[in-house]
């Protein structure tokens, strides 16, 4: 594969001006706007595009597309910026295709429970279009993601022990090819054996093998009966047993996430609760009201064995949305703990049955580390977020975040895990696809980037660790 | 991509040669076990393979495929034999290689809810082995197939409503690549955004990018109360209405199967049943006892809306297991139908919605055509089996079929459904890739085929249409 690099100035500046000269003002060259379409989430350092584009169909995609690609130019498909892993990010200048323009319901199939959005449709703006259709898109990371980006990162939440990932709930999806042409990967029929899976194989590519501009969308009835609250537990490792108990009998919980108790402090002082301050899982019941009424008693049972409880409901849907926005800001939440520091993020799963131990040892290490970094996670999925919160003017203190990280993600691996369940790859976790895959299986990804993409220009320096 | 080709003479007898010194009496060269490895079910015609090997480990596999890449020998992996698309032809010659040996169940993770098994496992083997553990492998296409088998062809069938089908089910593989090495494509993980899912390119990519030796697969909990039975409907489009108004309101069902009267006729027939010759749906309910009962009362109450019932329950596990072998024993059954003809299988998918009109349509071409052919279907996915019963001596009447096929892949594309929703593509219905898909998706494929397999020495002849 052609190594990643920045265009050459003339290729540049001629790609500037024909997009210019076809798109106008929608091609934005100010260096705020620039450095907005960098990373601006996390710790990973800004590196800002040489310009944004505001395409407004899949046509005009593919024109833009072209035009980088007859230059050699760099393609960076941006949704609303909310990755943690610096996959806005422009190591080697280029376009940022914001899609923020692209925000049609291309069709609502009430009957058949999906929908065609383009892009740039947010998932809450997706579930406000949809409100009246007794459906709702249950995917949900938090952050309000554009779709097209939650399709790149393969992402999901809260609702995935239910409702799974993207990769689930994708039915078929229009992209632009590193050429410039379209291509749509899939049908609406609930399942095909048509073919190699072009959607998965987009799903989670992370804008490194086309853009994605239209996504055909499963949808979810909205439930007869959603319930829910929290449920206290006297140590982490209790709360994770909880967890494994529920998963392993069954019970169809739509969230079940755990906060440790530093966790909860940060969202009692930023979102104004009074939640104690153990550690806790937030849970929801989704069925018929029988069905819903039989889960949660299934679980008060199980919480019981494991010493938690008492279960406190939210019954209320307005006390209901209070606690999924403080989990929604738990983040801004953590950030907060400590307002001079930036947080690392992180985001191992590892098969539930490992959850225990795995999040006892990593407290233990928090501990030793002489860290602050709070736990959360969608720990249905064995998933969990550890973010400790670094000065980064204090560069031993940088030096030991990191150093806490891989032992992490190595010991997530040890597990069986992976070391991103949700985020992606992006710039910050390439070091981890060589632990995490051997080389007959980096192999193979180079191989697939290198026959669609052999001019390395969509989203360079992403996803691949270097050959 | 180098053509599809048989290999040189020479270098056939030389890698035999090898393969014979390596593998001893595991190399099969007789003509009657080589017939055996070519399509033998349906009527796609026979094309044995120049040698069957009969590996025990990965290992042997990898050596196997090494020697086959050094001389440009196909390879053509073997599970049962079950497909019905001639996916286990040899048109080009080559080696079969038959994973029946390799039946070791790895790891049952009860924890965890997956297991970890050898490509030449059998769905109901592996279900005999995990009896006692409270788990089961829900996805059952009907056919005793190979796992390895039902990865290669993304298999579903009646339990897929429910529980998804292999794309939804398979967490990681052990691959051997086509130049014989070999890698793992993930953990144990219920979910993974790192990199590209190689799991899911290698599902249904029918033995051509890569042999299956070992497959990680989810579980599914044994339900505590499973009923299920047979409801009869006035038509056929009734029975449909009944089915998508079932999906629609989010009722679980586990298995939602409809038989048209031809078919019914030919299961009472075939399998000594007294079931009311008329369209039934046999369904599934899989829950607590609760909810089970909260789901037939349900679905009883929207059969009666379109005029069905009443439903007769089978309580007692022998009676179910009656029906779903009368069910499983359909193929056969039919066949039976006009025991001098063979069947030409079937296997298109629309949106649930289109499902009556689709179906109903496809009635009225049958009845125009002067076919005989039952029709039998996974109608909770859209998944529906039309099998017209062929005299193959009659030559008007060959064409009569085929033609009938190809309006009924076009009417199913026209709804925006698939040509095959769990059967593969295999060697008969690569015609249709061209309407199902555009020249870049079909481009797409082509890149990363060629991209993996660069001689095509991996099951050439399936999948892709012609360059």
């Amino acid at each position: 594969m052609v190594p990643a690099s920045r265009p050459r100035p003339d290729a540049l500046k001629a790609a500037l001006a024909e997009l210019r000269a076809r798109f106008g003002a929608r091609l934005a060259e100010g260096e705020a706007i620039r450095v907005q379409h960098g990373n601006q989430l996390s710790e990973v350092p800004n590196e800002p595009p040489d310009a944004v584009l505001f395409p407004e169909t899949t046509a005009e995609v593919s024109v833009a597309v072209g035009i980088c690609a007859k230059h050699r130019v760099p393609i960076i498909p941006f949704g609303v910026g909310s990755s943690f892993e610096g996959h806005v990010n422009a190591p080697f200048g280029g376009l940022s295709i914001d899609t923020s323009r692209m925000k049609r319901i291309v069709a609502v199939h009430v009957g058949d429970l999906d929908c065609v959005v383009e892009a740039g449709v947010t998932r809450t703006e997706l579930n406000r279009n949809l409100r009246d259709s007794g459906l709702f898109f249950p995917i949900d990371p938090g952050a309000d993601a554009s779709l097209g980006g939650m399709v790149a990162t393969r992402a999901s939440g809260t609702n995935a022990v239910r409702y799974g990932t993207m990769k689930d709930n994708v039915l078929a999806l229009t992209v632009v090819l590193p050429d410039g042409s379209i291509t749509r990967t899939g049908t609406r029929a609930r399942k095909s054996s048509a073919g190699y899976d072009l959607t998965r194989l987009i799903v989670g590519s992370e804008g490194t093998l086309a853009v994605i501009t239209e996504i055909t969308l499963r949808l979810a009835g909205i439930p007869e009966e959603i319930s829910g609250g929290v449920c206290p537990f006297p140590s982490i490792e209790a709360a994770c047993e909880a967890v494994i108990t529920t998963i392993q009998a069954g019970i169809p919980v739509a969230r079940i996430e755990l906060m440790d108790e530093l966790h909860v402090h940060a969202c009692n002082v930023y979102s104004k609760l009074s939640l104690p301050e153990t550690p806790l899982l937030f849970l929801e019941f989704h069925g018929s009201a029988a069905g819903v009424a039989e889960q949660s008693t299934r679980f008060n049972e199980i919480a019981a064995e494991s010493g938690g409880g008492p279960f406190t409901w939210a019954t209320k849907p307005e006390e209901r949305t209070r606690l999924w926005q403080a989990r929604h800001n738990a983040y801004w939440a953590s950030r907060a703990l400590r307002p001079t520091a930036k947080g690392i993020s992180t985001d191992v799963c590892v098969p539930i049955s490992r959850l225990a131990v795995c999040v006892a040892e990593t407290k233990s290490d928090i501990a030793a580390s002489g860290l602050v970094a709070p736990i959360v996670g969608h720990v249905g999925d064995g998933n969990f977020h550890v973010m400790p919160l670094i000065d980064f003017e204090d560069r031993a203190e940088v030096e030991r975040g990191y150093a806490f990280v891989d032992r992490l993600v190595k010991r997530a691996l040890a597990h069986g895990g992976t070391s991103t369940g949700e985020h992606g790859i992006g710039q910050s976790n390439r070091k981890y696809m060589r632990l995490e895959f051997d080389d007959a299986a980096l192999g193979l990804m180079h191989a697939v980037k290198r026959a669609i993409d052999p001019n390395n220009i969509m989203n360079p320096g992403k996803l691949l660790p270097d050959v």
